[in-house]
């Protein structure tokens, strides 16, 4: 049985290029004690994935040039020498950019029979679903009333936040990055108000017109200009949640902050960076409650979907300029 | 009686100017019902005053050209037809530059009877003092055994934040902007490190000396290129009080934020403005308990003092370049 593989050939700087990645195949091999054969279904592809091709360390540790690189995937178990999975078993886990990976199994997280399709479960019953629910019930503890705004809202986790934020009964305003996304901003996922970056001519004046009260919850997953004008739209005691920043992520600098922070101190406002795995009994709490509403048709959802794991290199190139609406997954078998 | 007076002239673009302000006098008039005549003997010079000056609304309302500035001052009441407050009296208040204020007497606090000088009660003892333990304890929650560094951390705040750290167990480091300051912080403020920022040739570097752990709590006074530098020093779960940033308050336009924002996220960084007036409760524990520590000689205090109102413009164009080794003060009589 062959594996079609996909490496780190070279660390980017600025933007991704398929220079930056090799394909490869090997023999699939055979799981040794406490280890389970996977065949490997669906794989994420999320904005985090640039951070960890520099050599930096983080809280992660970076992908190492010439080797496998790394995914969140859904597969289905081959053959098992791990007690508590066996045959057939559907499995989530980090895994690899591959057709089969070969896990400890007690890195593996079995997924309970579900109505929902099982890719589903690396996008709104997964990490960006939890990360979602984490960045706001917890991290900037919107309430009731309030206004929220998103960026990248059409995406994997900004299209989860709009819909919690108004099953939490704030009121919700996003920017995306095309007019398709933006209908879908305001139409399925039940956005108050949303705009166009790319074709606004001031984003301030867009903000200010998408959030005519101001803004009381940021969901911050670009940075940048885009952050700049919320900042300046902030209410006193406003909450930013950092999730990402992905306006940043391809700069081969570090790029400034915002402009401006100094309204920081006057309006009383606090900016608070999070990853999701810190919180689990939160994602717990979520996955639980996320199920029911998707049954119930509150959290709606979007995926694009790309074909063979060849295809991977250039699902997180388009990803990183934007080309995706909804979750990008990639679909391995 | 006559009644000198500085007021507004002009608001100010960039640094502040001798035109910014002019001179007058007056008559001192007759309180009237409910109200305190007080003859000012000390007046407090702070950076926030720049921000005053500017015609923006903010959390307190600027100052108008053509009328007197306002000040924290501490005075003696010449006579009263306010219940409660009797000729004699020593109180404090947010009065004028001038040297007699008329004010509504529920707006005068009483400083009772104490050892300290009276020009304290408008640092280490006011409001300076009280930012300092707020933002130190409620707004960071600094703890034992932590990392602490403090910014323009001879000033009158700075200076406080310094020693309620070593107080409450952290190893607090912090940079000033001469060599004689730096040598105030190790020496008679009991810092553990401390460096000149306008003599460092990498800001960075001299940051990673003096904290070779890194970084949990950051009390921000300064922003610009120094909040940089310790914002890349921050340790995971990091927070920083945003207390003022007067690297920014003379620039024309409202300069960029720090580069690598994106920390924040991967070492889940908290950022927090905040205004001392916002926490009264915990502004009355720190007067409690400042006035012990001063008796007992664990808080140290050091102040600039000018001497007449007419030299208070010239007080606070030195304040905002540095030129003041902890609280600016100006004696008006």
């Amino acid at each position: 049985m062959k594996n079609k593989q996909v490496c780190l050939a070279s660390r980017p700087s600025g933007w991704v290029t398929q220079e930056n990645f090799s394909l490869r195949e090997t023999d699939v091999g055979e799981p040794g004690s406490g280890e389970v054969l996977v065949r490997n279904l669906y794989m994420s592809v999320d904005p985090y994935m640039r951070g960890r091709m520099n050599d930096v360390k983080s809280y992660i540790p970076p992908f190492q040039v010439g080797e496998v690189l790394q995914a969140g995937v859904v597969g289905e178990v081959v053959s098992s020498r791990f007690d508590g999975l066996s045959e057939g078993d559907h499995v989530t886990g980090m895994l690899g950019w591959e057709n089969y990976s070969i896990a400890d199994g007690r890195l593996l997280r079995k997924i309970p029979g579900s109505e929902a399709p099982l890719s589903w479960h690396l996008g709104i019953l997964g990490m960006p679903g939890m990360t979602a629910y984490v960045g706001l019930t917890k991290i900037a503890a919107a309430k009731k009333g309030e206004q929220l705004f998103v960026s990248a809202a059409s995406g994997a986790v900004g299209s989860v936040v709009g819909q919690l934020g108004k099953i939490l009964g704030c009121r919700v305003a996003g920017s995306a990055g095309s007019d398709e996304k933006v209908a879908l901003l305001t139409g399925e996922f039940g956005y108050d108000a949303a705009f166009n970056y790319k074709t606004s001519e001031s984003l301030l004046q867009s903000v200010k017109e998408a959030c005519p009260k101001g803004v009381d919850v940021l969901f911050e997953n670009v940075g940048g200009e885009q952050m700049e004008a919320v900042l300046w739209c902030m209410r006193d005691f406003g909450r930013i949640a950092l999730c990402g920043m992905i306006a940043d992520y391809n700069a081969a600098e570090p790029p400034p902050g915002p402009r401006g922070m100094m309204l920081m101190v006057g309006r009383r406002i606090t900016m608070r960076g999070f990853i999701v795995t810190d919180h689990p009994e939160t994602c717990e709490e979520y996955v639980r409650k996320a199920a029911r509403w998707v049954a119930e048709g509150k959290l709606k959802y979007r995926e694009t979907i790309a074909e063979g794991v060849e295809n991977a290199p250039q699902a997180l190139i388009d990803l990183l300029k934007g080309g995706n609406t909804g979750k990008q997954i990639v679909q391995l078998a």
